[in-house]
This record gives C-alpha cells, sequence and structure tokens, in this order.
C-alpha cells in the first residue's frame, strides 16, 4: 500500500504575492493556487497548472476569492519585551516637559530598565504577550525580539527567556538578539570599560551557552556605545559563531554600517545618516540595511535613510516596527510599511519585499520570506482586491488569517 | 406595586474619562463606576459614592479592573463612502508617476467620482460597510459621512442613503453632510455657475426634503469652489434650516474659516492656513475646528494648524480621520489622535476630548460625548493602565468593546 501523499492543504481562488523571479511585479499570480504538506509549501502557481482535481491532490480543499496570500511577514527588529510603558512620558512631553525634566525625574531609557529589572520572568511575559498579539493581528508570523532593558546578567537571561517563552505561548518563532550594549546602566557611570568587558566576558558567553541568543547587536552611537567597543563586542560574537547586527547611524554617522558590514554582518538598522561609503560597504557584504520608519515617525525626524543609493548599490532593504517604549510604540508591522512609503518613500512592492524575504534575510533565515515550493508554509491572507492596499490603508483589519509552518493561527 | 426602578447595567472597577469639569485631567475618577438604564447614563462616579449593595441597583453588574472608559469616539469628519479605491494610484505616484501624468490616466478624485457613480447602491454599501466597521474596531460610537463623490443628484442621494444604511447595519449613529460642492464635476467645466445653481436650487432641497442631509458643507479652496459660490450655499441652508460646516484653509488663505463662523457654522476643518483673524472670529461664534492629521501625514504637509491660538482664543479642537480614498485612507479614529498628538503637538487629553466633546460640538450633537448623568450611554472600554496609551501606542487592539444606547456592540 502506498502512503497518502495528498497535500495537507490546498487554497485555490487567491492571488499569491510569490516574491520570487517570475517577471511580474511582487512575483504576483493572479488566479493562483497555494498548497502545502508537513509545513512545507508544496506547490505555489496558477490555478490551471495543477494537474489534477482539487480533492484527489489536498485532504483540504479552500477556496477563497477576492483574498491576496502573502508570505507571512516577518518583524526583524522588535524590543517588545519590556517592563511598564513610557505612556505618561509621552504625555509629560507633549504638556511641555523638556528632556532634561523627564530625565531628572527618572524618565527616557532608565525607566523601562528600572520597571523590567523590577518585572518577574511571569510578570514580563504578562505585560510582553500583548505586543506579541499585536503583531500577530496584522500579518506576522515570525519575529525578532532583543534584549538590552536588563544591563546586568539576570535580567537580560530573563528577558530573552520571556522572548523564548512567547514563541512558545503563540506558536510563532521567536528570534533572540543579545542587545547589552544597548546603553551604559546608571550603576556603571565613568567605568564604561567594566561594563563592557562584563558585557562582552561574561554575559554574551553565558548566555549563548543557555542557547539564548540568536545574533548579537550594539547600539553604536554618540550616546551608546563607540566604534571600538563594538568591534570588541563583535569580535566575541563571531569566536561564538553568532551573528552580529547593529543599530547604526540613526543620529549621527559613527560609520557604524561599514563595522558591521566588515563582520559580514546580517543587517544595519535605522541608517538615517548613513554615507555612500557605508552603503557601498553593506552592498559587498550582503548586509541588509533595516529601515525603522516607526522611530522616524514618532522622533519628528527629517532625514530619511538613503533609499535611493540603496537601491543603485543594491542593498536589499528590510522595514521593521522597531516596537519599544520610548522612540516607536508601533504594534504594527503593516503600518511600518504603509510608514515606509509615505516617509521613506519607497515602493509598496519595495516594503512587502522589506517585511518578508529581507527580513528574512536580515535574520539569517533562508526557509521562509517568499512562496516557493520547499519554504515554510508561513502565510497571510488579506481581505483586499490589489496588494498595494497593504501600504495604502492606515491601520484597519484587512488580515483574514495566518498558517504558520503549515498550522491556521486564529487571530 | 411599584415599577422596578434599577439600572439596567453597572460596571464596576474601572477608570472613568469623563471629560466633565471636575478639576481632574481628563476628569478622570480612578475607581470609578458607571450605570445606564434605557440607553442613558444614571450614574457616573467614584464608586464609593454608590447608596447600595450593587446588585441592588442593577440587573446586571459587572467588574473590569484594568480598563478604562472613556465616551464612545465620534468620528466627526469622514468621506467613508465612495466606490473603488485610489491605492493603484498610491502606488503609481511612489513609482515616480507624477499627478499630471495621474490626473491624465483619469486619477484624482475624478477616479472615485467615476466609480461612485457607477456603483449600484447595494455595491456602494457593500465596499464601504468594512471602512464602518474598521472604525468601530477601534472605539467610534457616532460617526459623520459626507457625500461628494456624485456630484450629480442620483449619486449623491445614493450615498447619503447608503449613509443612513450603514447606521442601521451597524447599529451606530450616522450624521450625513450634503457635500455638493465638493469639486466641478468634468462634465459642468467652463459652467461653474450652472453646477452651482443645481447644487444650491436643485439637489440640496430636494435631499434635504428627503431628511438625507443633517448638515451642509463644501471645500471652499482655490481648486474648489470660492468664497462667493459657498456663501450662496449656506445661504439655502440656512433657509432651509440646516447647520453649515466648511473644508477650509487647507492649503491657502482664502478667509472660509471667518465665513463660516460668520454662518455660526458648527466646525472649521483642516485649517492649516487660517489666520488669527479666522481663529479669532471662529472663537467669537463658537465654531469648532476640526483637525485632520490624516490628510496632513499622508500628503507629507509641512504647515500644522494655529494650535496654540485656538488654545489663545479658546476655539474648542476636534480630531477626525477624514477618511477618503484619496488624501487619507485612515481607518481609525484612536490613530488620528495619536497623529494629532505627534504631528500636531496637541496633548493625549486635548486629542480626547477632540474625538469625544467636542467632536460631539462639531456634530451639533449635545447628548453624547462625555460621561454625565443624562447623556446617552455611548461607551468604550479600553485595556490600558492609563489614558494617554489610547494615543501613544500606534495601531494594536487596545479597544475591549463599546456600547452605543447601552447596547453592547460586540467588536
Ligand atoms: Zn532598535
Ligand atoms: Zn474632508
Amino acid at each position: 500500500m502506498t502512503p497518502d501523499r495528498r497535500w495537507d492543504h490546498l487554497l485555490l481562488d487567491v492571488g499569491l504575492a510569490t516574491l520570487a523571479d517570475n517577471g511580474a511585479p511582487y512575483g504576483a499570480i493572479e488566479d493562483g493556487a497555494i498548497a502545502w504538506r508537513d509545513g512545507r509549501i508544496v506547490f505555489a502557481g496558477p490555478r490551471k497548472d495543477l494537474r489534477d482535481e482539487p480533492h484527489a491532490l489536498a485532504h483540504r480543499v479552500e477556496s477563497l476569492p477576492g483574498t491576496w496570500v502573502t508570505p507571512g511577514l516577518i518583524d526583524c527588529h522588535t524590543h517588545l519585551v519590556f517592563g511598564g510603558d513610557r505612556a505618561h512620558e509621552f504625555e509629560r512631553r507633549l504638556e511641555g516637559a523638556t528632556y532634561e525634566e523627564i530625565a531628572h525625574t527618572g524618565g527616557g531609557i532608565v525607566s523601562s530598565v528600572r520597571a523590567t529589572r523590577a518585572a518577574s520572568e511571569d510578570e514580563l511575559l504578562r505585560q510582553s504577550l500583548p505586543r506579541a498579539r499585536a503583531l500577530l493581528a496584522d500579518g506576522v508570523t515570525t519575529l525578532e525580539i532583543k534584549s538590552g532593558y536588563g544591563l546586568e546578567p539576570e535580567t537580560e537571561r530573563r528577558m530573552l527567556r520571556v522572548a523564548r517563552r512567547i514563541g512558545n505561548e503563540l506558536g510563532v518563532d521567536v528570534r533572540t538578539s543579545f542587545l547589552g550594549l544597548h546603553a551604559l546602566p546608571p550603576e556603571y557611570a565613568g567605568r564604561r570599560d567594566e561594563y563592557v568587558a562584563l558585557v562582552c566576558d561574561i554575559m554574551l558567553p553565558s548566555l549563548a551557552a543557555e542557547d539564548l541568543v540568536d545574533a548579537v547587536d550594539a547600539f553604536c552611537e554618540g550616546i551608546g556605545f563607540t566604534l571600538e567597543e563594538t568591534q570588541r563586542l563583535f569580535g566575541k560574537a563571531t569566536e561564538l559563531g553568532l551573528p552580529v547586527k547593529l543599530h547604526a547611524e540613526q543620529l549621527s554617522d559613527l560609520g557604524g554600517a561599514a563595522l558591521v558590514a566588515r563582520h559580514g554582518g546580517l543587517s544595519a538598522d535605522h541608517l538615517e545618516w548613513t554615507s555612500e561609503d557605508g552603503v557601498r560597504a553593506m552592498a559587498d557584504a550582503g548586509t541588509v540595511a533595516v529601515l525603522l520608519p516607526g522611530a522616524y515617525y514618532a522622533l519628528r525626524d527629517t532625514r530619511p535613510p538613503p533609499v535611493d543609493a540603496f537601491r543603485r548599490h543594491g542593498v536589499p532593504m528590510a522595514v521593521a516596527t522597531d516596537l519599544n517604549p520610548g522612540t516607536s510604540p508601533l504594534l504594527s508591522l503593516r503600518m511600518a510599511m504603509g510608514m515606509a512609503c509615505t516617509l521613506f518613500r519607497l515602493t509598496p512592492e519595495e516594503a512587502l519585499r522589506g517585511a518578508t524575504v529581507n527580513a528574512a534575510r536580515a535574520l539569517g533565515l533562508d526557509d521562509r520570506g517568499r512562496l516557493v515550493v520547499g519554504l515554510r508554509a508561513d502565510l497571510a491572507i488579506w481581505n483586499v482586491g490589489q496588494l498595494a492596499e497593504l501600504c495604502y490603508w492606515i491601520g484597519g483589519g484587512l488580515l483574514r488569517e495566518t498558517w504558520i509552518g503549515g498550522e491556521r493561527i486564529t487571530r
């Protein structure tokens, strides 16, 4: 008796944004069909290319006219695990308080560090889960989460454990980045070297040994860490066999993009101030440019990243929420895609590639981000007549449902 | 036998943003209780002021710790009934097409007029309902809808009928505005006077006679209609006993705000170019300033409305989505509130007043917009720890549920 080789599930009468190179914008297939088995895509093409009757091909067959299927969205840059929030600080600023006054009364990143350190693991999970659920409710099927509000071994560890638990709770793949070099903790004021040594020599190796670190990140900036400090961290990451990425050139051009490119980094993120040299270095290394329009919007920034230079040099662009309590309280990746269009002048196709295939690359994942045979069956199904609507509508519930590894995720 | 005078429903352990003048920001009551009977609020105050055991007071008692109750949100400026959408135009612009090229190939408002004229009443309802549902899903309980994509009697009528039907379908109060003077229809090119006469002398009286018009609006702008044409319309509205409002000074200062104020108008809307004189006229007349940050954002405008002058002169400010296919495809009023904070520097309290009590005033409604005894039991219940979160978070599903006239609206 031959085993039943029928597909698990077959969707018919859908548009497909495969993002494969089939000559059409979005790699689109208008009258498409897509099927999977054991969590992997086994068919993605024009319906007319099906070689048999649908029910002979698949156990379950569904017709969804009026929808488009895209790869499940991938949010490749978030800080969504944190204690407290900074809504009160947002309000005080709008009521006229200066940054100094807010810092003086314990505001700013320090307040997130304090609240995160004070929260137990369960409490941190409880506070963070609704944010992850919000991302999923707008189409995300893979997300990255950074540490960086602990700035001491136990809390950094707790953040990364919570990140992993979010993945288990929601059935979504969570990739972690260790961001010990996010800010200098107050108790290390005047002792930078000691803190950098703690991060590089104690925290990173022990967290990596616990398998809590998928990549290593840092905040390389005048108000963050220097090129040299970042380089020291990257050296350690390379020793441990971990890929690197970097918060680079959000506020000034320190040469961070070139640095992370030299280390074969997965991505450089923010990049408002990146020079043509930095862009060229990224192109040579294949480093992804992760654009974060939520922070640009919330900070009322006026200098967009050099999108034309990225295009000219063939640097792949990703788009992410940067979800964080201080500078980007943005709970929708689709909204980030829209902002990337409106504020950074990406095309809707670039924005969608940025939240799928290029975001996968920014996380070092080659098993997702397009709708092609062999990749994971991570899908988002949208109630839209054309793909540009994903970026055009601001807000609204366009998502019909997502599938992760061939499992339907109800919203 | 005395009739049962118990309340229908009592909520306990909630925060209340009453927006009444009780000396606290937001008119807030932290450990609050709110109750209603026959669709009207009968109690809204500190829980400790309840004079009896909850179950002795009300048929149904619910405890909702960790939530805040606000008045149901009121979107006082939308164009949400239209045929088609303009996502393709959005995409073409981002791909480099000029406005001219788009207009030449039938884009711009003309394309919405064409699609709206071509759609049957049922089709127009089918296309518009999801947009209204999206607004409701983020807390709206009253909304205004304008005509203005028909520009000929039958289609203007159809739009207003669809607006009314949306109200019936969703159990939400819809207020209509007749916007015949939205744009000069192409078939009247060179015959402006004839079109204005058609609007003033034929369309408005007949639509008003059918009870399809709650207010009269116009687009007073260099690319729209002149002060004189607007004045002629307003004269007719006044004759018919209808209140007026106006799209004024979005692109230039024609003096529209002063004009609508002189007519005792409910609101002047947009107002990026309004002068101090215009602001003073609005203050004298009690005309509400309706701020529309969605269009400002989508058009990448750089000149915000004169918020400080409105404050100085005591002009009430409302905030609305301006939901429309061309310049503000914004499906969330809460998002408009956040944009009003980030882009126009309103405080979160001003933004909430703008989407409740001041929005009610912009529609001439005095029975809603605050949580005080005697007003309609239109409530939004939010899963937030503090009210500023409504403006702080961008996207996300913060709404727990809404109540309209004492009826629970499931999302
Ligand atoms: Zn970041
Ligand atoms: Zn408008």
